[in-house]
């Protein structure tokens, strides 16, 4: 697989799409950003709870978006509204705070941020995604976003990748953005996205919001392709809780502004094009873990000689998803046991006889099992191993050629007080 | 559903049960019962490490098991000797503190277990129930088992429930014992259980280790057949963190000495002894719930009105799964959105326009969705009723008649304090 160069910008990287974000008064904290008594959850470092994008012309879009049968009313009508468009989109609204899901009038809302949207930038409104975030079962306030909109539309500029990033945010404690650049047909084309997601988080689907945009020319059927893909090995191969969110949604717009040739078939410029979304994708999601709620540690789980691509990711995310795995890396025990646990309950073949268990990190690297048995290993270097702040567990099944890598964090205090504590 | 008169005496409550319990040095505190340095863990009130159980008579015995698919040794042995014993099984040995799992010589030393007591009991060592709990890949000491059978033997008694019941503990902070007596075919009949889990909880199968005896004579095929119904019905519907373990043992010992005609077909006493079975194990279930790793409160999660059992059931557990319902429970947060959100990924087939959700205990009951969306309701209230020990989430699909009850605990700062620092 290519690796490309990184650069800022992150989803205003690629030609032809400005940003904005401001406050409207949904997320639960003063203007100020100051917390509401009585609440002393970390918040994100910014107030900003509405975001919107909008590209120099209408974009072939691609989505992939929960698998929650309890869906929320912005994926509902984003999905109506692709399909109305013919997959085109050209803007996106997007409000933090509340997800406007189990609600009786939601769809009503949704669309009504879509007329908005479109009304104040000369749009049709089926060309607008829209998407929302925060807590389930709330009515979603309509007059602030109505107000916010002529200001989002007035601050829409190239480089406003960043209070767009923040204003997505929810239990996050930091912004993720992430962009490339890469050669196609001769052209220098971008890449970048945005994301959000703390908790709720776990496959199937992008158990976050996630919006990247593209100068590259990618016809609408290869977009989806390649986007559906990569989902599955990205996005879809993270686990902070095992709780999959209502309001998931992966969004990839192409402006096609790179000039190159479009691509509209499975050739090398399309295995360059998914090299570079692999790239964005897999360190957005690597963000989104490290960031866990609550986490102190990222784990990486690198399944390795499987016998199938299904079979590694079914087994790295049992690992990843486990409570007492996660609970202690959060205590740096090496107690292998449980990934061979976890490996066992997965929902797959493997062979229990042949599985190999690592532990690796800046620190070093041990062998715990071997064959499926414990092995003896230094319990010191162990503890040096995962003692620090990233930890990656390596199985190798020693069935096959397939392997794969997911993407959690530990389990700590402050997961529980995280969401013990705020309606989040 | 009967209910019936509970009675004392646990796994000796019917007749033709010894049982016994000591301690040999297999659990990692002193012989005192006092915690090793650095290991501020709780662990359970008694020092006892090792029982017994020595029927009068060879038993009818049926047996559900893990399917975890890395098993731990004793559960290998334990059925490969009731296929080579037809059946039939007279005692049972178990330690506590060491799982014999995935160790290179665990089978080696399981049938040593069984030979052992097999020996000293004077009892073939096919008829010897074998089982383990504790930390998975930490080779299995011998020497202290050889060394503490014939103490173990030599303490036997009708009344050695409670020594029994302490020594299959682990993080455990009580004991679980049941029984009740019922009348078949006019004689007097009693059937009493024991069970020890508290992490590493998580259908399918008993998620612990749990024996239950019964003087009532059934034959072998409808012991097994009212085993493994019940099972689906109560401890596969426990949920304490969602880990499968390797060693999820539950043995049903019929002695047949309270005099019966047997009960050999699906009849009214087959019916009897289901309802009997249901109330040992169902009372076995909550009190494992109650004491899960850590846990503050109590969730009973009662999901009716579903179109067919396995519906109800995987809907309940997805709800009693939930880290995040969880930890709304424990903050005692009536966010339940994270309820509407579990419903929604629970994979079955849920209309998800029609749910209610109901919040129900000792301070009063709330609704809170109607048909799949949020209502209003009083938080005043949610929150006096969220604030009692025990919690009822109460969820009618209106879809049908079936119903199940599923049982789980909150998640709680101590969780992750036991599981970070414990090798458990």
């Amino acid at each position: 697989m290519k690796t490309f160069e990184t650069i800022e910008g992150g989803v205003c990287a690629a030609k032809g799409f400005k940003a904005s974000g401001t406050y409207c008064g949904i997320k639960k904290w003063g203007a100020g950003g100051e917390v509401p008594d009585g609440n002393e959850s970390p918040v994100s470092s910014t107030k900003n709870d509405i975001a919107m994008l909008f590209a120099d012309v209408p974009c072939n879009t691609a989505g992939v978006y929960t698998s929650n049968k309890v869906k929320g009313a912005p994926v509902i009508v984003t999905k109506n509204n692709l399909v109305k468009s013919g997959g085109k989109a050209q803007a996106v609204i997007v409000n933090s705070g509340n997800a406007n899901t189990c609600n009786a009038d939601g769809e009503e809302k949704a669309l009504e941020m879509c007329r908005l949207t479109g009304e104040a930038l000369g749009i049709p409104s089926e060309q607008v995604i829209v998407a929302s975030t925060g807590v389930i079962g709330q009515v979603l306030p309509i007059e602030p976003i109505r107000n916010a909109v002529p200001e989002l539309v007035k601050k829409l500029s190239y480089d406003g990748n960043i209070e767009a990033a923040t204003a997505i945010m929810t239990t996050d404690t930091v912004k993720k953005e992430y962009a490339v650049k890469f050669t196609i047909d001769g052209k220098e084309c971008h890449m970048g996205g945005m994301a959000k997601g703390s908790g709720m988080i776990h496959p199937n689907m992008a158990t976050t919001l996630n919006f990247i945009t593209t100068d590259c020319a990618v016809s609408a059927e290869m977009l989806q392709k390649v986007l559906s893909e990569t989902v599955r090995i990205t996005y879809n191969c993270l686990s902070v809780d095992g709780d999959q969110s209502t309001n998931d949604t992966c969004m990839l717009m192409s402006s096609g502004l790179a000039g190159n040739k479009e691509i509209s078939s499975v050739d090398g410029d399309f295995e360059t094009f998914r090299d570079a979304l692999y790239q964005v994708m897999a360190n957005l999601t690597r963000m989104l873990a490290k960031d866990g709620e609550g986490a102190s540690r990222l784990i990486t789980c690198v399944c390795s000689s499987a016998p199938d691509l299904d079979t590694a990711i079914i087994a790295a995310k049992s690992v990843i998803r486990s409570p007492l795995v996660k609970t202690a890396i959060f205590g740096a025990d090496a107690n292998c046991g449980r990934i061979a646990c976890a490996l066992g309950y997965a929902e797959t073949d493997i062979d229990v006889n042949k599985f190999d268990i690592f532990l690796s990190s800046a620190a070093g690297k041990i062998q715990t099992y071997e064959k499926g048995m414990s092995i003896e290993f230094s319990e010191d270097t162990a503890k040096k191993i995962l003692l620090e702040d990233e930890i990656e567990i390596l199985i190798e099944l020693n069935s096959g050629d397939a392997s794969v890598t997911a993407w959690g964090c530990d389990l700590t205090y402050d997961y529980v007080k995280i969401n013990g504590d705020y309606r989040s």
